[in-house]
């Protein structure tokens, strides 16, 4: 079980994730706050995570933020890039992985062949999914439903709701084994992803607390911490982003990820529409010298920059 | 018009574009190569695109790259990224910008209400369109179309098909004017996404001459010009990052654009799901010292890096 930081402040804590009901944010969700201390409710955006955290109808949020094969969220990155400076407060305080491991699921098998020890699934001719699951089991899809047609849906949890509202069984689904067993539907083939370690990592939100966070003591020598920053630079000046990147590496900062997005401020005219924020993740937390250093030197040669938070390392913990 | 190079390499060459016809994909390809030379040939996914120019199926192919507000398009990153060795032989060289203007298009209105000057758009009840294009028109969607139902489509032009083929005019499309009068629809409404300056940026690619590429003369200073990098760097080495851009900052070229997207080779294990392949734009071309240089020192300090491509200054021709 994970830690759950926080959980003794107050009884009974909501948690907000990006549902619907059998997500795999939902699942991240569970896995961190699975107990009685909290209560989880789903809602529709990322953003409404967002909002719920910002206007204090949630105590915590979870985020989708990166998928090991498809990248970064885009959606999310574009919140803490807070162009609209409504999600200033909001700061990250933990990381789950939740592996994703795909299913085509559908109605039990009552009247459909299945003699074989491994089912023959030619007689789908429907599969609903989210479309990232399309790319992520290309390899499983060409094999063995080949000629599907392929109906996009907003999340794979939906698909499975979908199939199960319906009665025909050649309409099936790729989702998760939560949202079969959620919505009671078989599970027709297991791990079909092209790779075995498919795996989505979500962020934990809340506000920041009005008090300054405590300095962590000279017994924390920051191993097992991230810590996420966003910042913007001069876009005319030849090197300011190695400018940038350098502040890191004379503090011996090791970036585990790096990111971009198209920004621009309200301020911004037109030409600025091709301008970038950035956003960089390394080991350390706030509080040690080397992190408030860099930080504090990164805002000499940035033209913007943010701290987004400090956690520990969701990997570390098994 | 725009400079089509190698218009004169052979009578007829074949453009192989990202579908269907009517497609943005498909204005960019106009906007370069809409004349008797070229024979465009619409294909279902950018990896088709990248498929049939590297096994001359097509002369050249223009695949979207980049939207100023939704940021890179991942597929076609993967693809430059050549994680498995396909595409290699590929260059860009050149891009084409063409603003996004999204229209609601529908049947043509002889049955329902359209007395006011601005139509009253409330007795639309579904909206096709490409999922992207949701979040592009937001403010418009929820001043006039609140409650219809959004269905995600592959694209904004089939969204536009998808209704010419319908009879009811309560479905309508967030579309192009272009697919608008592909498919006889009328425009309901236009220019209804969020930002006036919504571009999308297409590059032109063809396979790489076997012959080296000639060395530009000491009349050609450069301006106007674009180059594309891709490299990846030791993941446990600190300061790697910053070492590689460092290298752009000595040689002073300023990085106009700078991308990551998560990287395994074929060889890779599992921990290495997390590593990244960086891509870098910079003002330059092959052939400059400046340039050369630049590539030949970055490959001392990353872990492997390749020249994709330098190409005119699409902005530059106005």
């Amino acid at each position: 079980m994970t830690k759950a930081n926080g959980a003794q402040e107050n009884a009974r804590q909501t948690i907000s994730f990006l549902g619907p009901v059998a997500s795999y944010t939902h699942a991240a969700a569970l896995q961190r706050f699975g107990h009685s201390d909290y209560v989880l409710r789903p809602v529709t955006t990322i953003e409404d995570i967002f909002a719920a955290v910002a206007n204090s109808t949630a105590d915590r949020g979870v985020v989708p933020f990166e998928n090991s094969t498809n990248g970064i969220v885009p959606a999310t990155l574009d919140l803490f890039a807070n162009a609209t400076g409504k999600y200033g407060e909001l700061e990250i305080v933990g990381e789950e992985y939740v592996a994703v491991n795909h299913c085509i699921v559908g109605l039990p098998l009552t009247s459909v062949p299945n003699d074989a020890a491994k089912p023959n699934l030619s007689y789908i001719t429907t599969l609903y999914s989210h479309p990232q699951a399309w790319g992520q089991c290309t390899k499983f899809l060409s094999a063995h439903l080949a000629k599907a047609e392929h109906v996009d849906t907003s999340s794979t949890s939906r698909a499975a709701e979908l199939v199960s509202v319906g009665t025909d069984p050649v309409v099936a689904a790729i989702s998760s084994a939560l949202a079969a067993k959620h919505y009671k539907l078989d599970i027709l083939a297991d791990s079909i992803q092209n790779t075995s370690n498919n795996t989505t990592r979500f962020l934990v939100i809340r506000r920041s607390p009005t008090s300054s966070p405590a300095k962590s003591g000279s017994d924390n020598d920051g191993t097992g911490w991230k810590t996420l920053i966003s910042f913007t630079v001069p876009h005319t000046t030849p090197g300011a982003l190695a400018d940038c990147l350098a502040v890191f590496k004379a503090h011996d900062l090791n970036l585990t990820g790096f990111h971009t997005r198209p920004f621009s401020s309200q301020a911004d005219g037109g030409e600025a529409a091709w301008r970038y924020i950035f956003f960089a993740e390394f080991g350390g937390r706030r509080g040690e010298s080397s992190v408030d250093d860099a930080c504090r030197e990164l805002l000499g040669v940035a033209e913007s920059g943010r701290w987004l938070g400090s956690w520990e390392n969701g990997t570390a913990k098994g």
